[in-house]
């Protein structure tokens, strides 16, 4: 990656590109009606104010009087209209573009500009200015600047040599930014971690235990240093090595042949202008984006009755990666990750792996990103489509043991997979969005990579339960901590007008003399919510068809 | 499969081919220690006797005092000793085999005759009869011979003619077996159901409902008509027919390519003698089972360090499928059926379609049973193993962004799956054991095929709360019910005194000034059981490669 190094002018700008009317103004929980205005919920929303007894008749007039449909925009800032909403929803292929623009967010002497460019014009059509930097994603200048900060720390070198560590041998690099207290208000401040590099490219497993620096990232200056862990050895680097060509034992294991996915007459689908998908009975838009690593949008099946293309989501995409530890001390207290918002999802998606990462047969995606000095960069490989076959059976049955009917009836299960790998630090996120025949999307992230480890004065567990995890090697503790991922999911199915239905089963006593069951317990549908728009339809088979040669 | 008629000599028997200690004799829960007497579960045991206020000294003792070491057998009815589980356990390739007997169920004249023979010496060892026939397995003698029943009956041939359905268009099928109250006690009976295959093989879904007839399995007389639905309309065949054969639409999406797993070397398992399977780290026995379907045995895995094999499991296999529907119409509420215990799991498992059900390089594994007359029946292809490759990652990390490491490592995952797919009536079920190279086993089951559904004198449904199931189609309800599946899983994890350790996670409250974290809460571990005989061990990276050409 190309890196820009301005020190004195921090100048740091992110571009995300948009069609005018994206996610960025369109709340989860809004609705966009194709042509009338149509309010969605209000059924439950009417419901709400009629049970309401405390609810005024002003309060009830306010939230059902209002015409949404004809509103037009009055200010620069005004979110966008049901109108301009339908405008980009009704536009197809082969119709002007919509006009594009740019946000910028550039940083300088302490102050955030957030400027809106007009790419046709190539004119700024939007400039505000914020008193203070703010606390916009980090860029890897940050990062780097941050990591280079220590060496230069009177404390920090003599602490590193009482613990006879060559600063050659260290690796320093920030947890997501923060906020530290009344103390720190209105700065932009990370915490600046070690580790040793020495024998070994898995320094996770070698933290500096306890030693930290809080670094003001306007100034560069380090705020704050602490160092609790001058007892504990950095654990050793034996066996840390995971790279394949630094094994220096066989495998205890049979060698596996080589394996991928046969396809003789290549994939199934096509990608149309880049980014439109079109499989089977799926079309999608598919992109790779800076923050969410990977966006789908506008996600169409065709319905199995009359070919005729249906909305099942507008859009969808990773929103938050939230990895708090659960140790209190000084030098873990603040470890909360926000890998997509701090780090971005997409900047960390370094190029996939043909055959390794994805099968035979898969197409790649480049991502095309900003870097910190407002440059295009290309990453490579970031994304990859492939149909997947794992031997699984989609439907299958079989008659001819009782019956004259003999019938073998077995439909493999063949899906498309969109997959994106972010390598955030220690942690590798793998992420699978997979299209199934029948309609059903599954999105799935795989945890890879290394566990984020505390080192440990002992080389035996004294008092596991006294411990934020459990010894898993001499002086290392595997802290217990969470992974919370978030998924910003607009679906629009038969359009934005959809509810949900929740059908629960409830036990019941059968009545005395109702049935000769000897148990007395039957089961009871409850419907939690309005089944009005929902149709649960027989589906006997998936219509698919895989051909043999 | 070959079928004997044997209507006024009801001679049911079936093998159950077994080493002579098996699985027959010993509980999920028993311990079966290699060499020396231990008490797993000891320490939980002796915490629950010490913290019992009520029980006595006589119960602690009797609990401790037994041992089981030195036992002989004294009863051809006594259980296996440890001295003899050993003996099958130590068990190697080229030791003799151990006596092969056989176990007999033989139904003579409303007797049941439970006989052992030595297969080496052709002679009966042992020969009990009970007085009544009993509750054996449903053999498919008696399913034909119970679905014939009802067309020479008067009442049922007065009801089909009242509904205008020739009887040719009927199939005639029994639920598996159950008791129906005192007046059925000690007799073997069933209830009859029919559906129309007029115009379609998916007899399923034409129901003639209300129509039940209770049958002696012993002297195939009809012990009870019941007519409740002679208003419920047969369900039209229109576009129940499920077969590619007679779909005459085109699908409405794109033909997907031909697509299979690529193995360019072939496959990396090795299956010995027959039954013993080899692939990368896991060793294990694999064999068809009339009733299970598909048994796996003496599990063992290489140990990463060492190379050693390593205990994993003693046997495990489906034990049951039970499936009971929630409605409790005269019709309706005896359905509940035990798939596995009545109609045999590996008895319904119809072979195998190469490519359709299992990936091209699938090794196929026959089923040696028998007929009800006890004549030897082969069903071909009844299990398929294969190499599984998804296009998953089983590991990966990279490094680029950030340090000066350039590491693109990924680990593609492949693992070895043992399928088998039981065909019970309507429903299809697929068992998977997967065994990954990372020491674990996932035991999927996949339900497929056709529900079971009630006629229903609706086009719409009135009140869908007030009945069994939703109304999936005109004049057929869906209704609720459940698949609880079973296993026996004999686990050995190095050996067969090895225990569990539970470990819960509980929310606890910071002190005061013991931490700078805003939030006050702190995960604290609970080790629910004792961990003495645990080990968690880091465990970087899957060691398994694989190469491409």
């Amino acid at each position: 990656m190309e890196k820009s190094s301005c020190i004195h002018f921090c100048f740091i700008s992110y571009l995300v590109l948009f069609i005018v009317v994206g996610s960025w103004y369109r709340s989860t929980n809004s609705s966009l009606p194709n042509s009338t205005l149509q309010t969605p919920w209000s059924t439950s929303k009417n419901r709400i104010f009629s049970n309401s007894k405390a609810s005024s008749v002003l309060e009830t007039q306010a939230q059902t009087s209002i015409d949404h449909s004809a509103e037009a925009p009055h200010h620069p800032l005004d979110p966008l209209t049901v109108q301009e909403i339908n405008k980009v929803l009704k536009w197809s292929k082969g119709d002007a573009l919509l006009p594009r623009k740019a946000q910028v967010l550039a940083l300088l002497n302490g102050q955030s500009h957030v400027l809106t460019v007009d790419l046709d014009s190539s004119s700024i059509t939007s400039h505000a200015i914020n008193s203070s930097s703010g606390y916009p994603m980090l860029s890897v200048d940050d990062i780097l600047a941050a990591s280079k900060v220590p060496f230069s720390n009177a404390e920090f070198n003599k602490s590193i040599a009482a613990r006879g560590v060559p600063s050659s041998d260290l690796i320093c690099l920030p947890p997501s930014a923060g906020w530290f207290g009344p103390n720190e208000e209105g700065k932009r401040v990370v915490k600046v971690l070690c580790y040793s590099k020495e024998s070994t490219p898995n320094f996770y497993m070698r933290p500096i235990e306890g030693l930290v620096m809080t670094v003001d990232l306007d100034t560069l200056e380090v705020l704050k240093f602490s160092d609790t862990g001058r007892e504990i050895p950095i654990p050793k680097s034996t066996d840390t090595d995971y790279r394949y060509t630094a094994q220096t034992k066989e495998p205890q294991m049979e060698p596996l042949n080589p394996i991928s996915i046969e396809q003789p007459k290549g994939p199934s689908f096509r990608v149309e202008d880049g980014h439109i998908v079109k499989w089977a009975n799926w079309v999608f838009h598919l992109k790779a984006d800076h923050r969410a690593g990977l966006v789908i949008s506008r996600v169409m099946v065709r319905d199995s009755e009359n070919g005729e293309l249906r909305d099942v989501m507008y859009k969808g995409f990773a929103s938050e990666f939230f990895v708090p530890y659960m140790d209190l001390d000084e030098s873990w207290y603040f470890k909360s990750y926000m890998d997509a918002g701090e780090y971005g999802l997409g900047m960390s998606a370094l190029p996939l792996v043909p055959l390794n990462d994805c099968p035979r047969h898969s197409y790649y995606m480049d991502g095309i990103f900003a870097t910190p000095d407002g440059n295009p960069f290309v990453q490579p490989n970031m994304i990859c489509l492939f149909e997947r076959y794992a031997g699984d059976i989609s439907w299958r049955h079989s008659e001819g043991l009782l019956t004259d009917f003999q019938i073998r009836e077995a439909r493999p299960k063949v899906t498309l997979v969109a997959r994106m790998a972010a390598s955030v630090g220690n942690y590798d996120y793998i992420f699978d969005w997979e299209f199934q025949t029948d309609g059903l999307i599954n999105v799935k992230v795989g945890l890879s990579g290394m566990l984020m480890v505390k080192g440990s004065p002992y080389h035996q567990a004294p008092n596991q339960d006294a411990m934020s995890g459990p010894l898993i090697s001499e002086n290392l503790i595997g802290v217990v901590h969470d992974h919370f991922v978030t998924f910003h999911l607009d679906m629009d199915i038969d359009g934005a007008n959809n509810s949900f239905v929740n059908v629960n089963l409830v036990k019941e006593r059968s009545l005395p003399g109702e049935s000769p069951r000897k148990s007395y317990l039957k089961a009871k549908r409850k419907i939690a919510k309005t089944e009005k728009d929902a149709q649960i339809k027989l589906k006997l088979y998936d219509p698919s068809r895989v051909s043999y040669d």
